[in-house]
Parts: C-alpha cells; sequence; structure tokens
C-alpha cells in the first residue's frame, strides 16, 4: 500500500467547478498545484492561487473570509505575497493541510451553498491571467540523473570514455544560475558567446549556433536544512515542496569550448525556463513507483543513498513531451510538433537521492531552491530530452510537418514541454506547459 | 593619470577619529569600507556602518540628523537596512557621493565642533562587535584566474594536459553556492562525503580528509544588467561595487571523485567564508595597475574582453597573506603562521574582464552577487594559494613553529586571510580579516 495516499487522491471526487471534472483536464481536484498569480482582488497585484480545472481560486481572499483553520488556517494565511516561498517554508504538514483544506472547498458537497457561492465569486479565469516565478529562488542546482542522457551526451564529448567511473555511484550535479531563470512564455534571448571550431587555430565571439533545449523536471526544496546538518534519505521527500517542468536552454557551441574543466557555465546560465504551476509532492502519491531498476552488475546506491522507502516509493511515473513549433508552422497554422516523449521513471537517481546527497556535505537548502534532474531522456531515440541527442549532434536532423528540417533552435522556434500523470485507476494529473520561444539575438 | 583619483584619496588628509590615522590601520580616512553591524542604536539589529580606524560610523544616525544632501542622501537612506543591497542597486554614482560625504564628515577639519561631537556620539567600537554577511547574495560564480594556480592545480589532476587550450581565452568559472557563503568568524564544518582511494573498487562515504582552503579575492556587483543586456568592458567596473576576502573552502578527496564531468560541487558548497568589509573600488583607485602582463606568444583577449581602459588600470596592486593557527599554536601562545603570501596583480584576468565575460551571453547579474577570482597563485612557491598547491598534494608538508606538520587541515586549525594595499605614496587601505575554524566533524 502506497504509504503517501489519502482521501484528497480518491478518483471518485468531483469539483462543483465544472471544468475540472473534464477528461483530459491538467488540474482536476485531485492536483490543486500552486502558482503566483496577478489577482483582480489584490489590485492586479501577485499572490498564491491554486488551479481548479480552469480557473484559479485566490486563497488569501478565501482566508481573509475564515475558510482556514489550524495549520491550513497558517498555510493559506502565507499566500498573500508574491512567492510560494513562506508556503514552502512551513513544511509538509502545513503544505498538506492546505491540500486537504482546499480538497474539502472545491469539491462536491464540501461547503455550503453560500460558501461555493463566496468561493465561485474569487475564481479567475486562467486563460489570460499572467503568472510569475512561483517562488524567489535562492539557488538552483541541475543534476545529470538520466544515464541514457549522460551516456548519449558523453559518447559525443568524450567518444572512449562515454560514461565516467562516477556516474553510477554519485548523482552528478552543479549549481546553476538562479538570477536568469525566468516563467514560461517569457520570450528566450539567443545568447552570444565564444567558440572555437575544430580547424580554427583561435576562438571567435559571436551570436550561439547550436542553440539547444533541455527537458528537465525540477523540484523546489520546503523546509530547508541548516548548515552542517544533512539530510537523511529516508526524511528526504519531507523536505520537497513540488514540482515543475525545466526548460534548460544550452548553447551546444558555446558548452563545447568552455566546459572544460569546471563544467558548464555560459552555455546554460542565459536562460532557464519553468512551468508556473508547482505540483505538490502529495499530489503525485498515486503516482510514486519504485526507483529505477538498476541492471545486474550495477552497483548499489551506498547506504547514505538507499532506504527501503526509497527503493519502494522513490520514483514517479511522469510522462513527458516537448513540442516544436517554427514560425513557419505558427504562420500555417500547423500544431505544435511532438519532438520527442519520455517518462521520469527512467531516471537512474530519485529525487530524494539527489535532495539527500546534495545535503550530504552540510550544505544548506533553503524554501524555494529549486532542483533539477538533468535532461529526461529514456532509452528509445524516440524519448531523448534534447535536440543534441534527437539529432545526433546535428548529423540526423529532424523534420517538422512543413517540411523544414532542424538540426538545432532557429530564430521565432517555440519549444513547449509538457508533463502529465496518467495510470488506470487514478485521475490524470497535469503540469501545464513550459513555454518559450526564441528571439532575435541581441544587438 | 589614473582616472579614478579624487579628492578622498589625498593622503594628506586626516581624520579627527584618531586611531584611522596611525600607521598600520587598515581603515584609515581612504578607505571608508562598509559593513552590516549590530548597531546599539538600532536596538542592537543589523544597519550599514562605516569603518574609521578601529570605530564604526552608524551612518544612519548621521542621515536622521541631516548630514547628507542629493545622491549622498539618498545613498545614506538606503543604510538603515541590515544589507548594502539597496545601496549597491544605486549605481557608482550615489555610492560616490556617499564615499566622498563620509570623507568630509570624518576629516579634521570637515565639520563643525557641535557636528563632530554629534558624529563621534554615534561611532561604535569596531572590537566586539558583530558583523553580518553584506548583503544578501542571490548568485555566487567562482572564477579561476590566477594561471599560476590553473597550471598548479591541472598538473595534478591533469598531468599530461595542466592548463586547458581555452584557458588563455576565457576567464574560466563556475557557479558556486549561495546558500552556504558566512562571515568571517563563523565555524567550518568538516564536511562528509564520497571519497574513492585509487586503489578501492568502490567509492565510500566519510568525513573529508583532505580538507583545504583557497584564498581568493571576491568582488560583489553593484547596479545590475538585465537579462539578454551584456555588459561592455569599458562599462565593467562601474558594475562593481566593492571588494572582499574570500577562502573557498574545498575537500580535495570529494573535488577528485565527484568532478568530471561537470565541475566540482560538494566539494565547495559545505561553506566559503568572506571577509565582512566591502572596500569599495573608489577606494582602491590609488592601486589600480595595468593588467597581468601577458607573455609573448599568449593569444590577446578577444575584443569584448579588451579595453584601452582595462588595460591601463585593470589590475589591482592587492596584497595578500594567509596564516594558519593549530590548536597547540593557541595553547602556546604562538602567532598566527603566515603560509603563504600572494599579490592580486598576479591575476590572469581582471575583475572587469571577468564581469564582462559573465554577462557576455546577457545572464543578468544582480546588486549584491558575488564574483571570486578563484585561488590567488604567484610565481613563486611560498604564492601560492592553497595547502593542495602548497604542499604539493600532500607530498610536501609544511611546518609549523610547534613542529607539526600539515599536508591538510586538522580539526581546530584556523585559516585566517589578510589583503592591503601599500605602495610609496599613498596610505595603507587594508581588508581587515577573513577567519575561520574547523570545528568538529557533524553527527
Amino acid at each position: 500500500m502506497n504509504p503517501y495516499l489519502n482521501e484528497t487522491h480518491d478518483p471518485g471526487l468531483r469539483s462543483w467547478v465544472e471544468s475540472a471534472n473534464l477528461a483530459g483536464t491538467d488540474f482536476p481536484i485531485q492536483n490543486l498545484p500552486l502558482a503566483v498569480f496577478n489577482s483582480p482582488f489584490n489590485e492586479g497585484l501577485p499572490r498564491v492561487g491554486v488551479a481548479i480545472g480552469d480557473s484559479i481560486l485566490d486563497i488569501t481572499e478565501g482566508w481573509k473570509s475564515g475558510f482556514f483553520e489550524g495549520p491550513a488556517d497558517r498555510a493559506a494565511q502565507s499566500c498573500f505575497v508574491p512567492s510560494l516561498g513562506p508556503l514552502m517554508a512551513l513544511g509538509p504538514e502545513h503544505a498538506q493541510a492546505l491540500r486537504i483544506r482546499l480538497s474539502q472547498l472545491l469539491r462536491v458537497g464540501g461547503v455550503s451553498g453560500q460558501e461555493q457561492e463566496f468561493l465561485s465569486r474569487h475564481l479567475v479565469p486562467r486563460q489570460g491571467t499572467p503568472l510569475r516565478l512561483p517562488v524567489e529562488i535562492g539557488d538552483y542546482t541541475d543534476f545529470y540523473a538520466s544515464v541514457y542522457h549522460a551516456t548519449n551526451i558523453g559518447s559525443m564529448f568524450r567518444p572512449d570514455n562515454p560514461l565516467l567511473p562516477n556516474y553510477k555511484h554519485i548523482p552528478i550535479g552543479y549549481h546553476g544560475r538562479a538570477s536568469s531563470i525566468v516563467v514560461s512564455g517569457t520570450t528566450i534571448h539567443r545568447p552570444s558567446g565564444q567558440t572555437k571550431d575544430d580547424a580554427a587555430e583561435n576562438p571567435m565571439f559571436g551570436p550561439c549556433r547550436l542553440l539547444d533545449y533541455e527537458l528537465e523536471v525540477g523540484f523546489f526544496v520546503g523546509q530547508g536544512n541548516h548548515l552542517g546538518h544533512p539530510v537523511s534519505i529516508a526524511e528526504a521527500d519531507n523536505h520537497i515542496f513540488g514540482l515543475c517542468l525545466v526548460n534548460d536552454w544550452s548553447a551546444r557551441d558555446l558548452q563545447k569550448w568552455e566546459y572544460q574543466p569546471l563544467g558548464p557555465f555560459l552555455a546554460k546560465s542565459f536562460s532557464t525556463t519553468i512551468s508556473p504551476w508547482v505540483v505538490t509532492l502529495d499530489a503525485l502519491a498515486p503516482f510514486r513507483i519504485p526507483a529505477f531498476d538498476r541492471p545486474t552488475g550495477d552497483p548499489s546506491p551506498l547506504p547514505y543513498l538507499s532506504s527501503a522507502n526509497d527503493r519502494s516509493w522513490g520514483g514517479i511515473d511522469l510522462q513527458l513531451e516537448v513540442f516544436l513549433s517554427s514560425v513557419r508552422m505558427r504562420e500555417e497554422a500547423c500544431e505544435p510538433y511532438r519532438v520527442s516523449s519520455g517518462n521520469f521513471r527512467d531516471m537512474y537517481w530519485t529525487i530524494a537521492q539527489m535532495l539527500t546527497h546534495h545535503a550530504s556535505n552540510g550544505c544548506n537548502l533553503r524554501p524555494g531552491d529549486l532542483l533539477a534532474s538533468g535532461t529526461v531522456s529514456g532509452k528509445t531515440k524516440d524519448s531523448r530530452g534534447c535536440l543534441m541527442e534527437l539529432t545526433w549532434r546535428g548529423t540526423e536532423p529532424i523534420t517538422l510537418p512543413t517540411g523544414e528540417q532542424r538540426r538545432f533552435l532557429q530564430d521565432g522556434d517555440e519549444v513547449m514541454i509538457r508533463g502529465f500523470c496518467e495510470r488506470p485507476g487514478a485521475v490524470r494529473i497535469g503540469f501545464g506547459e513550459c513555454r518559450g520561444i526564441i528571439g532575435k539575438t541581441e544587438d
């Protein structure tokens, strides 16, 4: 029996917000993801809301009218700021109490007719409502947790030595740039930088020519840990507030020339896009699965990265898709073209292992810190999470519905990532979208 | 003629705070570094102060009494918060106006007797007054700007390939961890982590055995740049607020096993110590010197990293010293032992080049972001900025005055970094101290 399940996951629950009950919605009452939105009840200024079907409920308005009590009251009170940070900092009990209460408020039969009428007046249509970054991200860490991605990329950068000896022992990660994390929909500037052609004697400076996306899953730290105090693997999930989609835009030509010996830097720091809705770990309970099944011969994780709980429920069955649309496709009203689809279950390391490893040296993780998984690639070609892999460094271009070819991203291309959990007997839980369009090179 | 000089650098200036006129003080009236201190005039809560001799002036108290006007007034007003962030964000004109006014207020003959009496009542002794981190650091970036350090370390990690081909073209850097930056005096926890002995088949997890310091110089971003808008090399100095000392503690055994392919991660993220006093770039004007004189045959920097100004005044003649003291040395009342001394002028890349490179891909730097130089090592053995180099990976231990030997740091060891500028015809400008003591391993 999955220990994470409770009444809020009951597939029989229905919401009085009818759009939440439609098949295929990302945001049924079993989901209840949180975001920072510009609220008309706050003079258009941002605060925290919860998605329900095609609407957003302004939690603060409910709180002001006394709809919450106990830990849920304190949690709802923290939603009046333009950041999920204070709610994240309260820890899992408060987040879960808020979830349970929101589920009650939004379900059929959960509140009186008068209460429902009040709440329905404080719904905002999602369509057209600007969403912000969900939290001020202190530190951003990017992992490298797909063994398929690591092997593919490694074989291009180091043909003789694709997967390094540490890979199966350490959830490899590195620090990313927090300042340039932007919310879905923000235009991405094609970066300039140093590149060096193999044949050239010297490098040159100019616009990136090998611009790529990377499909990733991010997770936010909830309660933090103090400097010098690691987090055990058994406790790790209690430090994870929720998940989002991440596009780790990558300039492959800059990366190749700069990345040794200290890792990627300007090849990544020009922008990272995240989806605005934070799907809580609680919401994903029905989709928790055993961790990656390591092939025979692979080492077991060291004890600090291993617990019975992690082995049983460490993974997440989360389907992921990447769509591309060119300027011409949009002009010709083509649907975005799905270039790949993968699943987060294919990651070699779990989110609990990544977080525990990160804090194992005593490093303090703070509420709102973002950890990302690294590119999610599966075993098959159609599940490769970036163009570098999909087109095998540009040697096998993909063809769009218009007949256009893509080795890497062109100006005007839009990349959209979607993520959702589906399985028989459970209600679909969606992540919404993570979009970005490549603008013109800056002057 | 050095274009940065103005009246505040006049070596003839004397302060009515007598301790500021003593030979050898770090904080004469020509310095005026800023820090966040616990002010008795603010119920012991932190705000911004300026060092003068052995005292700290509470700038806010002066501001409240109308001692400032124009840009200096706005700058002084921003000092009431426990962070230099708002002042940094105002940009160089405000910072310089504040400096000029503080110089007037604190110099002999600069104010009336009554005004001097008021100001002297708002001085706090530096001794015993707790100092905080000077600013909330959004992002922290660590460079690798000493060619001597890069060559030494490279030859240990990659004997066949010590200095990589990109080194003389790119100011190599990587993202560091902002959350674990602590102020001088904070105890450092010896980290645990994965290490793998060369002879062992598998890694193990346990306390770091090869703990090291790294002597670095940090610099804070003043005014920021917007995402997608690089900073030209000619403008770079205008985006740098000031400098501090940095100890980039390093776990060499963790580093060796984890650092490929994405760079150092947990080997560094357990703690970084910075000195509390921010010495403004303005204060360092008399010590600006030409950038590193590249040996014949080295490539010229690409145009985006090169300007006449940078070539003429890009470097800083800043002397640096590292002292070590063991538990036994302190028990036996030995003075801290100077293990090395170097100079920031030996860096291959200037701070302007590092900042411009960082923003060259459009990455936004925010006020208060910290950039650090990487280990400052010179050509000679006694100027190597970390134990890894000084003891050549532990093969040539150093001997302390007690006869104890050190290959790497032991529990209870204290590392102290000092920095100061001195030259004939100018007044000494000091940075104070950057200290840290290695505590016991956490449970």
